[in-house]
Parts: C-alpha cells; structure tokens; sequence
C-alpha cells in the first residue's frame, strides 16, 4: 500500500521557503517508501492558470482531486492564500475534492496572521469536499531554522488526528 | 468497542428540533448497540453557564472533552453559533478539546445563512483542539419532514470521510 | 450637537482592562464636552443575559442600538468575542443595530488572533446591521503602558475613515 | 466636487452581469455627473496579471487606489471571490487601498452563499486598508429581471450609513 501525496505551493516566486515547509511536513507524516510524491509548483504555470481549456492544468487538477493526502501551501498575501493558490483551485467544478485528505498551510512574517489557514484556507478546501482533519498549520518564515522541529510537532499532531478518527471508521471500513 | 458520543446543544429553548436533528444524525453514523450517548441539552444549564467554579457543569465539560466524538448543534443567531453555545465552549482552557472528533451542526430558516457551520462553528471547534473531518452541516429547519433523508446524506459523506482519513492512519494506529 | 456613544463589554470579569482600552478609545476618538458616554460592562449582567423578557436587559439593548458610535470590546476567548458577548448581541432581532456606527475591539495576550476582530467581531456586528467603517483593533494585553500611543494610531485612523466616507455622503446629508 | 468612482470586476469572462450589477449599483448611489466611473474588467487582463513589473497593471493598481469609492464585484466561486481579483488585490503593498472606501459584491447561482461578500470578500479589503461601510452586497443572479430594485435597496442602505458616518465626522472634517 503506497500513499499518493501531493503539495501544491501557491507562491508566484518558484522554489520557495513555502514549498520546503510543505515537502518537510510530508517527509514528518509518513515513513519514507511508504508514499509517492508530487510537488506542483504553481510558480511554474502561471501562464497557463487562467487558460481553459488546458491539458496541462486539466492533468494537475485530476493529479491533484486523486490524491490520498493534499498539502496546500502558500506564502500569506493580504491575511490570506495567494490569487495563484485560488486560481489553480477554482479550475474545479464544485465538490471537485470530494474524499481528498488536505492540509493547510501558510508561511508569514510574523504571527499576525496567524488565523489564516484555518479561517480562510481550510474552509476554502472544505467547500471543494475536502477533509481538513485538523488546524491549520502557520509557520514563520523567520523559523526556518526550527523547521523540523515546528514541522515534526504539526505532523504529530495530525497523525495523531488521523488515529483518532479512525477510531471511528472502525474495523469494518479500513478496506 | 463502544464509541462514546456526545452531543451539545446551543438552544436556549430546550427539547428543540435542533436536539432532533443532532441525535439523529447520530442514530445514522453508528450502527445500534456500538456506541453510547449522552445528550447535553444547554438550554438545560442557562443558569450555570457563567457560574465559576461550577460542578455541574466542569463534570459536563469533562464528559463532552472525553468523548470520542461531539455533534455540536445550534441554531443559527446571527448568521453563527448563539451565545449559550460560545459561553459553553469558552469553559475550557486552550486545546481543551484536544483530538476529541467534532461535527459542526447550525439549523437555519433558509439558505441565507449555509456557510454559518463551515466558516463560523469549524474554525471556533478547530481552535479548541477538535478535528473536524468535514463539511459542517447545515439544516435548513423547514425540512424536518426529510430530515431522515437529509441526515443520511450526511451521515454518509462524514463516514466516507472517517474511512479516507483512517487510510492515512495505516493499520498500525488503529491501537 | 451631543455624539451619543456608547462602550458594550463582554469580558466575564467586570472593570478590566479591555474596559479601559475602550473608553480610552473613546476619548482619542472625539474632543471632551461633545460625546456623551454609557459603559456596559456584562459582567454586572451576567445573571440576567438569558433571561427572558428582562426589562433591565431590554433598556441596555435599547441604548445601544439607539447610540449613534458603539465600542464592543472583549477579551479574545477561543480566537473570538466571548459568548458573554454574543449572548448579549442575540437578543437583538435581525438588523436590530441598523445605522448604528460600530468599533470592534478585541484584546489579546499576543499577536496570534490578531485577526479575530476584523474576521469574527465585524462580520457579527455587520450582520446585525452596524456599520463599521474601519479595521477591528487587536490590543496585546501585556502593552497597557504603550496603551493611549496605541489607541491613539486607531482612533486617527477611525477619524480619517469617517471624514473619507463623508465625503461620499455630500453636503446634503448632513442634516 | 466629482467623485472618482472604479469598479472592479473579477470575473475570468468579459462584460458579465456581475459588471452590470456593480455599474448599475453605481448609478444607484450618485446622482449623474456627480462622479467619474472607471470600469476595470479584470478579464481583459488576465494575461498580465501574474506579470512583474507590468506598466498596465500598476497604472490600473494606482487608479483604483486613488479613487474614493470603488465597488470590487465577483461571481462566487468556491464559496469566496475568484482567484482573478484576488491576485489582482495581491499586487497591492500592505496597506495599498488605506482611505479607500469599497462595497464588496458578489454574485451567485443560489443563496447558499449569501454570506460571501461580509464574511469573505469584506475582510479582504478591509486587510488592505480599504473602508467597507455596510454589509457585502449578494446578488442572486438569477434575479436580473429585478436588479433595479434589488441594487436600489442595497444603494439606498449605503446611502444612509454614509450619512452616519458623515454625522461623526462633524462639520470640521467635511474639507
């Protein structure tokens, strides 16, 4: 059994501190050979981002919606996810996430927004069906020196999530 | 295994069709005989909400923060959860429902208000802690005639989702 | 002409320092002798915020949405105002603050919910018809000495806003 | 005294009714050759958008930014505004539309996100420094056959909140 993992990285700028953050978190979520990675950098399709239709964003959307786990991560811009996050997410028709697992992430300068994954990116994620089985996590930027340690308390707090909810699948569902 | 579940109610008025609604979504994630119950009525408690200290309602706190998973339900007040709910909630220390599953209810009188759960009640449930593994959900009060078949389809999405999250937790928490 | 104005407190513990914020915001806000000033401090209503009809309630309700400037000011509980709060606000019926010039404030003991006013605190006073022409104001607890440079920044900032919306409202309707 | 007056349109299509619900808001709110209107339909610049340094979009970041009223409109994707507007706002420094007075709008398929414009597309602008004074505006789009008196209600609302705003200004902050 093998984990389809995607991070998704809303930053204009390409190879960013953000999508180190994301792809750190994912090395903490899951032992290694345990899961298949892709990173969709957004830097690298800006020009296609409103383009429609388009069979290179059509194929990361579908990548995307079929994945067992999602983190989507942004620099904050105006409290909040990047236009570029929002325009790869408003590709999708409506519940266009149904079923994917999805973490949010933010980066910031400093902790005064703080708030913005979990009150303007999950519920965004939320609305397209995915299952947000946890805070959202805001990291900043300033830290990236403490990165695995933040990192590594983020990701137990959500393996810690996942067990707890699948208390509730019970036996019967782990198919 | 039993599950422990509890359900909060918000409603100043007690006995209300939102209690209704609450328990039966519950009478639809579970099969019979594999879970407990206990229904927290607030409107119930009005008089103590403020008291501090207070037994009755620490003993209260305790139950819904030790359970595995917590319908909170209340009619919408002002496009969100009412103030009885929120001064329930404001009871506990930080993360005081810490890895407790949490499922947003809000009743309304029409659409106007269907992001109150998602945008309001998640976000407030999140910050205490609570996982909240999907759509809130949104019962619009005219309906209690299919409210069997409205709750279903709930019912349904959050026990899909229960199964997609414990596929991350692999076999091996399932402890 | 008297500005009728008005200070809500919705911290549990009554004469605190969010009180003091307040009503130092509202000395910043307009020059002595041309305001007249009602604190409500909920926590000396506490044992009546439930109750129901309350005449003692019903005139603080009626005074305020009859001020021309309101200052709802709260500790941050949960990210948010406090149910002491909103349960005072329920009492209102839809658009029950029509017309009525709202700040929201809410303090702090670090930048973390920084947020909370202008996401949570101003969407609920806008929703029960209060106009609020501005940013809510976050106070970190710990800077009470700093507090009338501080609070001095807002209340400029909250003059500017109104002289930039006169303007839109012409000569005409100033009567 | 001519007021400057933009809407800003974010839908991905050109000429769309959600254009037709701002301009027609606008005539609404001020009486003919009280105003200079500057209509920026953001689908004729999708091209640009994400492009830095980009003449363009400056000339049309600083027109919006030195207007006195602007009037930012979308179609509601995905529960919020559209990608489009948001990476238009995220060329904005901090701060970049301060003393800016702004009506958020948003249009939709049903009423199912009626709260779009206060809870979402409000903070926004008001994070930028804009003055939201009033509730977002929500325009059932199916509705076309009815929006002059639908966007009469919401103007003629504006109208008076301008008006209580104006009446703390005083007469000395009228210059």
């Amino acid at each position: 059994m093998t984990v389809k993992v995607s991070v998704v990285v809303g930053n204009p700028k390409p190879q960013s501190r953000t999508l180190k953050v994301a792809t750190t978190l994912v090395e903490h979520l899951f032992a290694d050979d345990t899961y298949d990675l892709k990173v969709i950098d957004l830097a690298d399709h800006q020009s296609e981002i409103f383009a429609w239709p388009s069979e290179e964003m059509s194929a990361l959307n579908a990548h995307v919606a079929e994945s067992d786990l999602v983190v989507f991560a942004c620099p904050t811009y105006k409290a909040t996810y990047t236009g570029l996050l929002k325009a790869f997410l408003d590709r999708y028709p409506a519940n266009g996430l149904a079923g994917v697992v999805a973490i949010p992430v933010l980066t910031g300068a400093d902790l005064t927004h703080s708030m913005g994954p979990t009150v303007n990116l999950a519920p965004l994620l939320v609305e397209l069906g995915a299952i947000v089985p946890g805070r959202g996590f805001y990291f900043v930027a300033s830290q990236m020196d403490k990165i695995d340690e933040l990192v590594a308390a983020a990701a137990s707090e959500y393996r810690s999530n996942f067990a707890k909810v699948a208390f509730l699948a019970g036996p019967g569902d782990m198919s």
